[in-house]
């Protein structure tokens, strides 16, 4: 039972519909450049199928803006490509040149486009296209105007900084907004977001940004954006690694099924082995997890190393085992099927998760809940 | 500025203090058999180097019992040894034993010893000794009349079966008590430790119980765990993986890291590098990072691709690194040091780290905060 999320107000990305009771959706940015559309292509497409809901390209400049035209029109025949949004700093002219190319949404900052017309004149162009605008506050990058009055980037800089440029597009009338308020420190991120959601009910978009090496980072993302999740705020996520943005779909995805908002793939429930261990279950779950990691139904197996919480934990997981002396017992939907011996439990195990996963289809599940 | 901690009272684990302003403890349990003191001595030591806190080991049987005596024999004659704690299951005369040998704290499962009196009995002889007990829940090995009463593991039940004990516990006069309600489920973890947070002033020692293989349990106790801290809830935590526990004492660290709980070594901030990145912030992050494993000041280290965040999480950062076209901008403590080029600007960093760390002296800060 994933926790119950805070109603917001529903946008759609492209295809892809965020808030309200749409499911929380996975996003990442392409490490390429936009100029080269070839390899920014190849990398959007690689990202959606690791299970990027959405691509987020940056456009710095002029030609990075002709890349895009390049990309979005390659994209346009592709099979099922992920919406783009673009990344615009400094420069509204660019948003504006995206929203002519057909880009499925924009990213604003509002520290560094800091001229009240030029974002009323970039709200008009997106709603006449209904095209959504993320609001995208980062510590990294606040106005003056925020730091100076609040002495640094704390979460009401963040949040005061985020909501007036809400509110500047939505005196255009404009309120097909998404909103981010990221900070490198995990904490902070999540008391901004706390402030964040009492403040208003557009969808949020979660992140810490700027989170570190690949190991660090999943950690401090696994924190700021769990907990804002496990509190019920949140509609779509993004985790920021100085590393492969395939590491950034893989734990935004390990982040939603740790908290069973989303359920897709093998989950694997296994002891921490200690000295009570009749077997080895690091390399009996390691064997589980590589021989299942293709399969797209959600499917609990636990691996058991002793008879404290092995029997139940094997039998609360959709197939288990747990371990006992020279063997173990084979478990199905809490019901004990079989003993094995120690040469045939792996295939045992293996063969029950197939015969499972085969007779409830290859389906994903995707739990949603709002309240 | 970490999360304001729910009050708790306090108790000692040998010289570690756990609850109230006590800095929140990492623990981890050996995978060694108790039978085979010399493997479990010298797996104690290389855990309590790693950062260990506290260890525990297991004690199902006689022989453990008598592999616990040499043990904690070899350990008291160590430098700096952690305290041990026994952990017990069914048998409430290997916690009698336990308590003789001179173990630091016991662990107690109220789902496998369920006579009242061998449990008061354990309490008189623990309470003799002034030594602690862990009451253990644990959703696969709770009592079936909890079970029974909420329909399966759930929160009431895990909360219900802890607080069985405690009162048993506490009719002996014995209040030297941690409580632990672990799920396998991170979001049942986190609403389990969310009731008993308002049930009881005891210390709580958190984890997420059988979290899996190393990188998907790493995910799911920095969600649970992570959630519980950055809500003030928890003073012990011991992350559970089937992996070599130098993982698990390495995750727990870097779960109290990312939430500013404790701050010790190295912290790297890195933007994740999209197509505005002006050179190659993924090797440089992990250059800086493998330079200053083995620094203890709690030093932030930013390494920040292009001008938008760049210059912000710089200058925030203790000593950063902004890249712009061919070098970049050394900063320390928020000033603009000097601009370097490409070559250089790895070492130049570096540099400044490690004279920051030579002039606040190589301590380590564990920020307490407590309300």
């Amino acid at each position: 039972m994933p926790p119950v999320r805070k109603r917001t107000r529903k946008i759609k990305v492209g295809c892809v519909e965020i808030g309200g009771d749409a499911p929380i959706s996975v996003q990442t940015m392409c490490t390429t450049r936009t100029t080269d559309p070839r390899a920014t292509v190849e990398q959007t497409l690689a990202l959606a199928t690791a299970g990027a809901d959405i691509v987020r390209v940056t456009v710095p400049d002029d030609e990075s803006a002709d890349g895009l035209a390049f990309i979005l029109w390659v994209l346009s025949s592709s099979q099922n490509p992920p919406p783009i949004i673009a990344d615009i700093h400094f420069r509204h002219d660019l948003a504006l040149r995206a929203l002519d190319l057909g880009v499925d949404a924009l990213r604003l900052n509002p520290g560094n486009i800091k001229d009240a017309d030029k974002i009323r004149l970039v709200a008009r162009e997106a709603k006449d296209r209904g095209i959504p605008i993320r609001v995208g506050a980062n510590a990294g990058s606040l106005h003056t105007q925020f730091l100076d009055k609040h002495g640094g980037p704390t979460p009401e800089a963040l949040v005061e900084s985020a909501m007036w440029e809400v509110e500047l597009l939505e005196l255009e009338g404009f309120d097909d907004i998404k909103i981010s308020v990221k900070h490198s420190d995990p904490y902070l991120m999540i008391e901004s977001y706390r402030l964040l959601s009492e403040t208003t009910d557009h969808p949020l978009h979660l992140g810490v940004t700027e989170a570190g090496t690949s190991y660090a980072g999943t950690v401090k993302s696994s924190v700021g954006i769990g907990t804002l999740l496990a509190e019920g705020i949140g509609d779509t996520i993004r985790v920021s690694l100085a590393a492969d943005p395939i590491e950034e779909v893989k734990a935004g995805k390990a982040i939603l099924q740790a908290l069973g908002i989303r359920r897709e793939g093998i989950d694997i429930v296994a002891c921490p082995t200690c000295g009570r261990v009749e077997g080895d279950v690091i390399t009996i779950a390691g064997e589980v997890e590589a021989a299942l990691a293709d399969m797209k139904s959600p499917i609990q197996v636990a691996v058991m190393g002793c008879l404290v919480n092995g029997p139940g934990e094997a039998r609360g997981a959709d197939v288990g085992l747990a371990l006992s002396k020279n063997g173990g017992t084979i478990f199905r939907k809490g019901q004990r099927v079989r003993e094995v011996n120690s040469s045939e439990m792996v295939e045992a195990l293996l063969d029950e998760a197939r015969a499972l996963a085969e007779e409830e289809g290859d389906r994903i599940r995707l739990p949603i809940v709002s309240g």
